[in-house]
């Protein structure tokens, strides 16, 4: 009977139980066992199906059918909606169905009462999904994607999927990932005159993108607004907790930018909505994530105005400051992660830091026509991780652009976006993972992303 | 005064006029001029920005300033919503700001009024989105992303970033792209003893994702069904209009999957419901797309229940009428595609093609235990495309999938996730680009995504 109610009822997900039923009803649930405790007359099994972090009890009669049941078996059951002494919702059936051995005494690397190191739970990559706080930190990151996708898509910006292959080595030399195929005989019958034999693919070096930023523009151009949401790459030689090889950038492309003050109200709206509705969708994921990472969730800059700093009054802060902070203060180079979060202290709220030296920034941020030395670029700094975005004008004049002593050669066609039709446009980029790690508290990125790359590790 | 307003106003977009306004209302628009007809005392120009594939026309009267305005010209106007004689909306303005100067003269290689080839177009990627039929596929590309988005997560789809670098070369030799760090100085910078120099970055030869199938089936051990939509590459020698070296897939991974029906049942309910929001959302995009691609819109297979053949019937099938095709039948290697598109007519719907021989598939497809020469296997044949899903059960039991001969020695981390808590799971994969193929009719790949990657070709 068991069996023909497994193919005739809908499997519940324990995450809408609460909301989707009332106590006396009939559910069915499948999930693992996370947690088994043996009573006299019962059993109690903590069950988890990766739809929360909130954990599940389901109450079954002790005999020799379920005094097998281990940790990390996989079990089905019919039972009846209760509520536990706790207030919680339980399940008692009378019989459960085991769906698989949980096998977890035969060298499963993970202990269910045990609390792992992140160094460790890392070491098994292929089984990190099964520890809770690693299956909260995925549904978060699956949420905030969704949230910006919806939010993006109701301001009508396109999403635009940026290519990752790219002749464009962008912003630095040295920092990039080189690609080729992997078959030398591929690249001998492709051959072709004077082209080098490892670039004879695609007739030229080819790399992965460090940015989406010129190709939205480019798009931007034809279909207004735009945004991608995609992988990046770097190739550093960073330990940092707040690098990795492979990550993602949120980047967007606004047209009619006249000024930044515009774009920078459309940041703070924008992150301030996402984050809103990220908050109301997952409340006990993201409990859990700051729980497990013993962050406390200081999200006090929802609430309040940002404010906005001009470079050199930052600078100025930063000196009359400087006896305070570990890193030096270099004036032609930015600021330390130390200084930028002193910034937010001395402030209260997220800060807009704006119009930053020329020389520090690449030739495609708008020059300020008062004042040659400065462009309107901004960064964002936010408490505990610092800069979390970058963004600027772009120099929508072909000519001033032309005239840049970095632009690269092979950006001719960038220019001609402007040739034909310029219009003032500006943009920022944001570092997906940072955002994570800013809402949740985790303070390694390698725990925010389901695989992590970094220098000397890229498991599976 | 015309400044004032600019600055007081809300642009409209002109895809939400005909919704959002009625005639009498005073509007701002914003845009890019497609066409200049000149009457007597008033100029009728087009305007363009980016958000729909329908024309607006804006009227203005002809004097010494508007006679400037050429095609190409970003423009601004605030005016009066009439009806014009076609019974659409138009914009009747006293005057029209010109935001930046046309210049198409000036080497602009599109002429507004001509339709030029695809390969041309294709020549100048960097401004083809202001080209109408491809800004109309950015739109559909963007609203057929989110329509999946949207379902998947109402579907309670966990959405995995899986990794685009990683070690596991999946299913073939020799198709993929290697990567490592352009820097040689980095490299040696990370040397380290017994690991070849040009692989010091990772420890190990790294390569670019050719699935994230592996990656998800991992995850869904933790979270339950989970899904991607992510980059993929093969490095292929390939002139086909069907294929890219950089492309877009679609994979889902099902928990407790215990019989191919179910998952043909979820691809077909899928793909009819995320296939019809699109065309209830982009109806006048996707009608733009199919005529400029000269295709007709034959969306029958929404309406039906679509048919399942074996692969012993289908091959029969196929066998019985070889003396109709160009391809010769090979019953050890499936089927061309123009004998996939015969068994699709022939059965007059989408077919999936299921249970196909051991041989022809990879190690993780689960055998049928009654005909060891079998596995659950499906492929989805669609009109006009051919394949468009494959998918499989996966074997998870751990003992059969460790005896595979085909199965590689790096992915013991692959059987362990079915030694721990193993349980029936299947799952497939999509083209994206070749379901936006079939939808919008396109002939060329290289037409549905922004920046085509292929032989010989990677620009910008």
């Amino acid at each position: 009977m068991l069996l023909l109610k497994r193919f005739h009822s809908t499997v519940q997900r324990i995450a809408q139980i609460s909301s989707a039923s009332k106590p006396g009803d009939t559910l069915h649930v499948k999930g693992w066992i996370k947690n088994v405790r043996r009573l006299k007359n019962n059993i109690f099994l903590d069950i988890s199906d990766g739809s929360t972090s909130e954990k599940f009890q389901l109450v079954v009669p002790r005999n020799s059918d379920t005094q097998q049941l281990t940790s990390g078996c996989g079990v089905s059951a019919v039972g009846c909606v209760q509520v536990a002494p706790n207030g919680h919702f339980e399940l008692h059936a009378d019989e459960v169905e085991s769906l698989t051995d949980g096998h977890l005494r035969d060298g499963y690397p993970f202990s269910p009462k045990q609390k792992h190191a992140p160094e460790y739970v890392r070491e098994h990559l292929h089984l990190r999904s099964r520890i809770d706080y690693i299956a909260a930190q995925m549904r978060v990151r699956h949420r905030a994607q969704k949230v910006i996708h919806d939010y993006m898509d109701e301001q009508q910006f396109v999403q635009i999927n940026t290519p990752l292959l790219t002749t464009n080595d962008c912003e630095g030399a040295g920092e990039v990932f080189r690609v080729q195929p992997e078959s030398e005989q591929l690249l001998k019958q492709m051959a072709r005159q004077n082209v080098p034999a490892d670039q004879s693919y695609f007739d030229q070096k080819v790399f992965l993108s460090v940015s989406g930023q010129l190709h939205l523009e480019a798009m931007s151009y034809g279909l207004g607004n735009t945004y991608t949401l995609a992988p990046a790459f770097r190739a550093e030689n960073s330990k940092s907790p707040l690098h990795l090889a492979e990550f993602y950038m949120f980047e967007a492309e606004l047209v009619h930018m006249e000024r930044l003050e515009q774009l920078a109200a459309f940041i703070e709206r924008m992150l301030k909505e996402i984050t809103t509705r990220l908050l109301n969708a997952n409340t006990a994921d993201l409990q859990f994530c700051q729980q497990s990472a013993n962050a406390s969730s200081d999200l006090a800059w929802l609430q309040v105005p940002w404010k906005t700093l001009s470079y050199d009054e930052a600078l100025e802060l930063v000196v009359a400051n400087k006896q305070s902070f570990k890193s030096a203060v270099t004036p032609d180079e930015g600021f330390s992660k130390e200084q930028e979060l002193f910034l937010v202290a001395h402030c209260g709220t997220p800060v807009f830091v704006i119009d930053w030296p020329t020389k520090q920034k690449p030739f495609y941020m708008r020059m300020c026509r008062s004042n040659p030395e400065r462009v309107h670029a901004l960064d964002l700094l936010m408490p505990s991780v610092g800069e979390l975005c970058g963004g600027s004008l772009r120099e929508h004049d072909a000519d001033q652009l032309s005239k840049h002593p970095q632009l690269p050669k092979s950006l001719a066609w960038y220019v001609e976006l402007r040739k034909y039709g310029g219009l003032p446009t500006g943009g920022f980029g944001m570092g997906f993972e940072r955002y994570l790690q800013l809402i949740t508290g985790v303070k390694n990125i390698r725990d925010v992303i389901p695989f992590p790359r970094y220098p000397h590790s890229c498991k599976m």
